[in-house]
């Protein structure tokens, strides 16, 4: 093992939806270890304007390359992601969008509509449309933004008939029907089931499975359990219903510890 | 006039909720004048614990006392008015729990069930039930927490069928049938109407009205209109959902100003 391997590499979100993202590295990448950074004490970014997710954003990653010397970040939330071009970074930053648009175009013909669920923030930052048309140029995606969609997760709604009425709701919204659905916000993995029960011949793109990818072919990662590799779970603010919402996810695997970042 | 009548009354929230409790204010004493405070970068409150809380309103409280000399703190939140006693402060300061618990309890007889939806944060800090209990010592309250209901409003569904079933869901979650129901979310007097159509019999309790009157007890306050009152709405963040939803409550009539607090 090079010493490279021993550097964590960080995951960071607002709160708790980049969980599915960790949950799809750490399955993936055994042999390597994670901090993850839920900033839940400023949650949540998706309703905040480009200059605030900006600040907090800097501040955190800072914190991450000060204290665990990560050696790549993972921004495991779309609204962060939108602006990770403005971001000041040592170490390699990745997101979710590019990934997420890039294989909402291999998975669709050319004739089918892609949609995008997300938070406002995602939305109206059109990040999604631009990494499109660099690879599709005249390609149009439609998107809708989906606030209630967050907390009926972070309630873990997941079976309850609201959220299949929600689904109802958020798809007509979109102006002609859409044959891919681009799951714009790392909360949105959680329904996948449900979604699919739904909408049985939507095709759903998952980023977490799209980023997990791209960072195999960008970094040198260790795909074998290694027996010094740890997970750790960091939060700003450790309010009761994000520990439930973690030991329902991870089965109280891990332990959480709160810092302070300000 | 005095120059007491100048110095204005802050009102404070996490975000726009406590527009309710201004709007009552404004309409009450239009011959004050209000600096209303949301403190949109850091929103929702609720879900975080109340050492997070704390910290953020008193950061906020001592902005408006250095920088408006407000005479007197309306703390129009729930989940910051469960913490108001940890507050430092030279003005006084009002919360919604306190009148809105008093008013529960005029408005009901003894049998009757009275019930209190709210954030998770106002409903685990057992505020509702303290002051309820200081008034009819074995009096008890039943609490249910309703993130969702908080998002709907917020997305402006109000008329949307998804509403009236979040209300079905939330109320079946008492475990006896509720008489008195405390709008223990400065959010939820917003829906009030809609409320009313779902549960006609269901006797509603309005924090921001219980409020006002407490107000007028407590503090000399100019009920005539003065042409030199003025309400000035600051924001930590200026997203544009924010400002929609300020349009949609005051028609337009406030402009509002990003402030940064740090």
């Amino acid at each position: 093992m090079t010493k490279e391997n021993v550097r964590p590499i960080g995951v960071f979100d607002s709160g708790v939806g980049g969980l599915s993202v960790l949950r799809q590295l750490s399955s993936d990448y055994p042999g390597e270890s994670f901090i993850y950074l839920g900033d839940t004490a400023r949650l949540p970014y998706g309703t905040k304007s480009s200059n605030t997710i900006i600040k907090y954003a800097q501040r955190n990653l800072n914190y991450l390359l000060e204290t665990f010397n990560i050696k790549a970040l993972v921004v495991a939330c779309n609204s962060v992601s939108t602006v990770i071009n403005h971001i000041d970074s040592p170490v390699p930053v990745f997101g979710v969008i590019k990934p997420g648009a890039k294989t909402a175009i291999e998975s669709s013909t050319e004739g089918e509509q892609i949609g995008l669920w997300a938070t406002q923030a995602t939305v109206l930052s059109g990040a999604y449309q631009t990494e499109v048309s660099l690879l599709q140029k005249d390609r149009k995606i439609q998107m809708v933004s989906c606030p209630t969609l967050v907390s009926l997760v972070e309630e873990g709604l997941n079976k309850h008939p609201l959220l299949p009425m929600a689904f109802e709701y958020y798809f007509e919204k979109f102006e002609n029907k859409v044959d891919v659905l681009i799951l714009g916000c790392t909360h949105f993995p959680f329904f996948k089931d449900k979604l699919s029960e739904t909408f049985p011949k939507l095709k759903l793109i998952d980023s977490s499975t799209s980023l997990s990818k791209e960072l195999r072919e960008q970094l040198d990662l260790n795909s074998e359990p290694n027996s010094s590799s740890k997970t750790k779970i960091l939060l700003t603010d450790e309010a009761p219903n994000f520990i439930d919402f973690i030991q329902k996810i991870f089965k109280n695997n891990f332990e959480t510890e709160k810092v302070d970042i300000i």
